[in-house]
């Protein structure tokens, strides 16, 4: 298990739906912005830097899954650790894990690139990470 | 294979992130609402007539996920093909594939608890789903 | 009175709050893509494309307003109704008014400027809007 | 002058549309949570709680307006301070400003009324807020 991140935030109302929970799309804005944070805390630099400093185009999403094992409402104080579950070659995962008053509620699941741009078609094309990002991103 | 549906939309410019294509908890919003479409075309009701008429508290969602395969962008029109994947005793999945420009960008997800409330404790608690509810799901 | 621009949509579960209402900043969303699809009606072109068209950086919004004089709620079909009020040098003001069920729900109210850059701060500007843009906005 | 509530935020990602700059309706969201806020520091309790407190249905949102000075972008460090402009028989006004980088960016406002429901007709009703609510939005 690698780099881990860890921040609180409280359950708003335009968060939540007509049953008084949250919107399940909210929680993949939640685990987005960690994951935003957790590479800033990794790497020492904004995702926008990392861009210019790895000549990369960004680390676009592949994949994403969640399971909601409780709900949250309006007012809930939560806490969201997220860590680098695995690194590859030319891709990580992250884990997500939200708990409101100290339960799991709901368990997040991330896969990014790391990704280029094929100097021939012009595409998004994933790249080897270069190794100073996969020593930070395991956290040793 | 049971029931389906299929919708279109226009991505717009608020669904977008920096990066000019869509945030990808938007795509998570669209499958909600296609599938509360699929479900009303299905049963012949809306989703809140359904606790009534059924003795419900909900269809929450327990499980999501979803596989980014192309990126859309403002102005893309976009089409959402969702159909009933599998049906349990007391759930039942849901797969949604978005194409844009005729080519999947986004392969999602859902499953999906038929809940009442506990008696006892109160809390929610998966219920077998009516046979008519099966016989229309599966589209037969 | 200039250009006009009518569009019906349906109130999403997502759209609402545990008051079960719309969650108002969703109107301030429904308000900026009948803007953006009344321009493209009016001009011929998508927003992005008035950027190299007219050598500008965007239409940005300055000031915005809105009154709620009804609830909407999950499935109610609505329309919102667009045209262009007042045509200044170089912005236009925008009035939106939201039916539900014929009764005006949101009336509300846009101020957009036509922005090149600022030659020498680099900082968005107003600019004259070009003949053609204003007459089309007229609606004449 | 009435009670005041600041609170600071970090700009996130998907707070952000292709311009790269804060999509508008998210900030009519930053203000209606910190509303709240401020309800809640000078009364004492949670806004669902003050429906049981008072008898009331909620206090919804009538009227809001923001002139945008100045863009936000991701990662940005703002700052929202807020306080109760006027207070009416049975509504009240609250005056947001949003300060990036010590400049102010946005400038909101927002009229809520005090509402309870008809006893004939069933509908949201405005009613005179108690005297205690008056004092402590005061913030006297």
């Amino acid at each position: 298990m690698g780099f881990q991140f860890t921040r609180k935030l409280t359950i708003e109302w335009g968060h939540c739906d007509p049953a008084g929970i949250v919107f399940n799309p909210r929680f993949f804005e939640f685990f987005d912005w960690s994951t935003a944070l957790l590479l800033q805390a990794a790497l020492g630099m904004a995702k926008r830097d990392l861009v210019a400093a790895y000549g990369i185009v960004g680390i676009p999403l592949v994949d994403t899954r969640a399971n909601f094992l409780a709900p949250s409402r309006v007012g809930d104080e939560i806490e969201i650790a997220s860590c680098v579950a695995t690194i590859g070659r030319s891709s990580f995962e992250i884990d997500h894990k939200l708990f409101n008053a100290n339960q799991l509620a709901v368990s997040g699941h991330e896969k990014r690139v790391w990704a280029g741009r094929d100097a021939q078609t012009g595409k998004l094309k994933s790249q080897p990470m270069p190794e100073d990002v996969v020593r930070k991103l395991k956290g040793v």
